[in-house]
């Protein structure tokens, strides 16, 4: 299952090209993401107090046609694949059944000493209802 | 005396009206008094580190023209008033000979604590040569 | 009346301070009073496309108390003033019944060669449910 | 050979994990390529006058180590690939000598009815300096 969620695009994610500067693409994944998780029961917000942080170790986006300003965009996000100490989680942007920007983002696990550790079980498990194999 | 700096502007920076967006003066103006605080031998690094903080309480712009892709601004920063509590510091854009945008921010001293304490003696001293009566 | 809407702060938005970087707030304030307009029947991109701008010449903000990561914002605005050429609004961003940040811009009305134009009336006559008196 | 550049990283930059936020990346990118392709002669604000566009397709980084405030970065950029009407520009940022983030973008290049173009013979030799192998 992909998550999905809306955002309208402000005049400031615009650049004078009239289209939504790249960028801010990588913003767009972070808020899809925290919404697939809170929507798994594990806010991000909850995980750091928790002491498990996860910091982006690769992002990567494929821009396949333009969002303009006030576009009222689809983010849909779900888990690529989550093992050991690593969390992958694709995200796109759609305007109405237009794919406009795909990508992945490669998440850490760490604690709060900044030590890599493997994934807690809780979150592998409540993260199971977003994992997909990825068509895109 | 004013602090002076240069600064490219960047793609990210404009909108679709193809002017730098509003809100990015105000980052400008963080940039401007970095360097000035530099320049008068506080970096801001080094105030945090001593335990004091400067955040903003408020914040004006007045907005005279527009700056574009690519132009290359001159920031101009200075003290227009230090007591108490509070440092007020004016900063403009200019290309050219020609204002952009003016406009100040007031900033709280406040301690690792959060607590709103006296100005360091220091930081008043060392600002004094970047301080000015504003005639904008 | 007081146009209302509700936002959620990502990442993105905080600093190294642990709370919303300064500049976001004109960004808060561009979305909340967007959708203002968007309610009063005249969505920005249709002002645009009937070759009438409003950029912004002057904004101020006023910091009462800091907004962090994850909180669930209210974006308040309404239209404080509005005669000839300029359109006055205010904006105030609060989390729960705690003010954290108000502020203003002031409009100014252009038209497509970027001369400056009386407020159509359709747009006064528009806004005028969301005018008030300024009680911040 | 590679262009390099320097940047001071901003409170503006930073999140409340006390580093460079993810996408700001991208927007470092953007200024250590605009410079590049300066340094070669070709300023990309000149390409937009000939209508010649840059649109980017795909952008990746690789975050090795993180970035703080007040840090002075190096940028360093190289033209990667450059064939028919794709122009692949890695570039890198660094801390002294330590290599925070490595990544490149993948440039469509279009004319200004947005019709992919084979890249201009000129901005192909002139970009030929920078052209590089990636060891990285």
């Amino acid at each position: 299952m992909k998550h999905e969620m809306t955002y309208r695009v402000p005049y400031a994610d615009t650049d004078q090209m009239g289209v939504v500067y790249y960028a801010n693409y990588l913003e767009y994944f972070e808020r899809s993401r925290t919404e697939m998780l809170r929507a798994a029961g594990l806010p991000y917000s909850e995980l750091e107090k928790m002491g498990v942080f996860l910091p982006v170790s690769e992002a990567c986006c494929r821009y396949h046609d333009s969002a303009h300003y006030d576009d009222l965009l689809t983010f849909r996000s779900f888990v690529q694949d989550m093992r050991g100490v690593r969390l992958t989680i694709a995200s796109e942007v759609w305007r109405d059944d237009r794919l406009l920007v795909s990508g992945h983002v490669v998440l850490a696990c760490v604690n709060s000493d900044r030590k890599v550790v493997r994934l807690p079980a809780l979150l592998v498990e409540q993260c199971r209802k977003f994992q997909e194999v990825d068509h895109a």
